[in-house]
């Protein structure tokens, strides 16, 4: 199993997380002793991608942990007002906000000793849960990948990505990958290719700007990301510069394919999203040193959304849909 | 004038050559004694952009006082040799050739020592030339931005953004910039926002997979990069990246400019035109710094290629010209 399918850890102490902004160039852990320093933790991109939403259980365990010396109502209470601290650490993936919506089903009024096992049996749930989705999601996205295809991917698509590789992998095909470096947190240079290099492929590593270069040069005859939300008319919001990956797919004629658990019944179109902007500073400067000169101001969204008309398919975890056949995802026969 | 605008000069040393791989983050000027050093800091991309082109001639005035204690003949061989080794050192931008060609056309005979006045002149007057053209194309540049315009730029447009930039403040009218990075090499965050920090503005820098968002959040409403070769044919190759922004320009429906002096007689196709690869090591590191996982490959294209039906226009030293009108550039009463 890669690192960083197993990057947040419940110890005694509180809850480990693998700080994926320097991974893998430093392997440093960070200690969060409260819900409130996992929420920060969260906020500061310690981890990400599918991070927060395993660090979203774990802050659960470790707020029942506390909530243990409460009465009944008042642990229930203090598990709650710690969901919404949580929830409230970013906007735009709703992976935070299912899974703890997953762990508060099971809150109820008994006192909070009694709460603490089922609050860690629903949050383990939750995160197995996860990791099966994707591992259903991956199947399908593997059906996708011809033997030997190249793919090229943006950013870290985590599980999704994890699960298309090693349903390929079962599958017996070969595969090589381009990955852009993915600025200004350089998630594609680190997670993506530090993860593939686990799998024992050999990444290629790009600019933002070179998707169109690549795809001329014939680096890749497949785009793929993860998404953070697909929308029911599918739009898909994912990582700033997934768009200008659709975009040079459709203009090189190369399908590009977003993979996501599922669309996200609450958000019908785009306007149900927020969009999240985070500080431009971080545009003007790589890993710490400054890049930019001085006298200027960096401009950050973190995420862009890309119309259904530049999706060729949308991979969940039930199958394979074209963006306009969406709905076809909540069909009980799927 | 920006220090870009005098950033190659002839000394009694030798040239020195401010390096561009550093500026504005640190002022380091190189010394070159000689016409092969000279060539190496062009190869190490000490200098880029127009760079070259003046490298190119301080080079030449370095090997006429090399020739100047040779006899008839051998003079004029020593600097078609120095031409020669100055010209292989980058294929893609013509400005070297041009540059080359224009000093060696009054290289004949004579003793070294009546060739190094004549030299210098040559190699100065080509300097003057290179200034007064980008000045002309800068006033038509800016005739195609409305007072108020929002421009977004890719990597350095050097002396063409320059003329656009002083022409348009002559007109008294006000610009907003936003800049791409421009990785590997950060000429956008480093040398186009601190030029532009110096004619007054405050640009905003943005990573190079942010260009449909940027566009999407209203940030600029003109594209605009300088070319470093323009085909006959309308083809606009220049730094990789540019046929990302002209991608995105056509999605969100925002003009996209291409500037050059003129475009290339001898290359009335982009087969024609020698794309550079470099090092794709670069792509692994920024500014020195590792940024990418162990066990990747890079992959530097050093330049793409942006078809003429992406481009609205492009604008030379003569006038504005639709990219399948590009002949008319050539007509006599252009």
């Amino acid at each position: 199993m890669p690192l960083l399918a197993d990057s947040v850890r419940v110890t005694e102490e509180g809850v480990t997380i693998l700080d994926r902004r320097v991974f893998p160039l430093r392997h440093r852990w960070v200690l969060c002793r409260t819900v409130e320093e996992v929420a920060v933790a969260v906020e500061e991109m310690v981890t990400q991608s599918s991070g927060p939403k395993f660090a979203a259980t774990a802050g659960m365990v470790l707020a029942a942990r506390d909530a243990a010396r409460l009465g009944p109502g008042a642990a229930g209470e203090a598990l709650r007002e710690a969901g919404r601290r949580l929830v409230a650490t970013r906007p735009t993936n709703n992976g935070i906000r299912d899974a703890i919506a997953a762990v508060l089903a099971v809150v109820d009024d008994r006192p909070g000793e009694e709460l603490l096992p089922v609050v860690e049996a629903a949050a383990a749930a939750d995160d197995r849960r996860y990791r099966d989705r994707s591992a259903a999601l991956g199947e399908h996205a593997a059906r996708l990948l011809p033997d030997g295809a190249k793919v090229l991917t943006h950013c870290w698509g985590d599980f999704y990505l994890m699960g298309a590789v090693e349903a390929a992998q079962k599958a017996g095909k070969r595969l090589e990958f381009v990955c852009t470096e993915t600025r200004p947190y350089l998630q594609g240079a680190r997670l993506t290719a530090a993860t593939l290099v686990e799998y024992g492929y050999e990444p290629t590593v790009i600019a933002d700007g070179m998707v169109p270069a690549a795809l001329a040069a014939g680096l890749a005859d497949v785009t793929l990301t993860a998404a953070d939300r697909i929308t029911l008319d599918g739009h898909v919001v994912n990582k700033v510069g997934t768009l200008a990956v659709a975009l040079a797919a459709r203009e090189f004629g190369v399908p590009y394919y977003a993979l996501v658990h599922a669309p996200d019944p609450h958000a019908p179109g785009l306007a149900d999203v927020a969009m999240e902007d985070r500080d431009g500073a971080e545009v003007l400067h790589v890993l710490g040193h400054r890049t930019a000169a001085e006298g200027t101001r960096g401009f950050y969204p973190a995420f862009d959304a890309t119309p259904p008309r530049l999706v060729t398919r949308i991979v969940t975890e039930r199958g394979v849909f074209a963006p306009d056949r969406l709905a076809d995802h909540f069909r009980e026969d799927a």
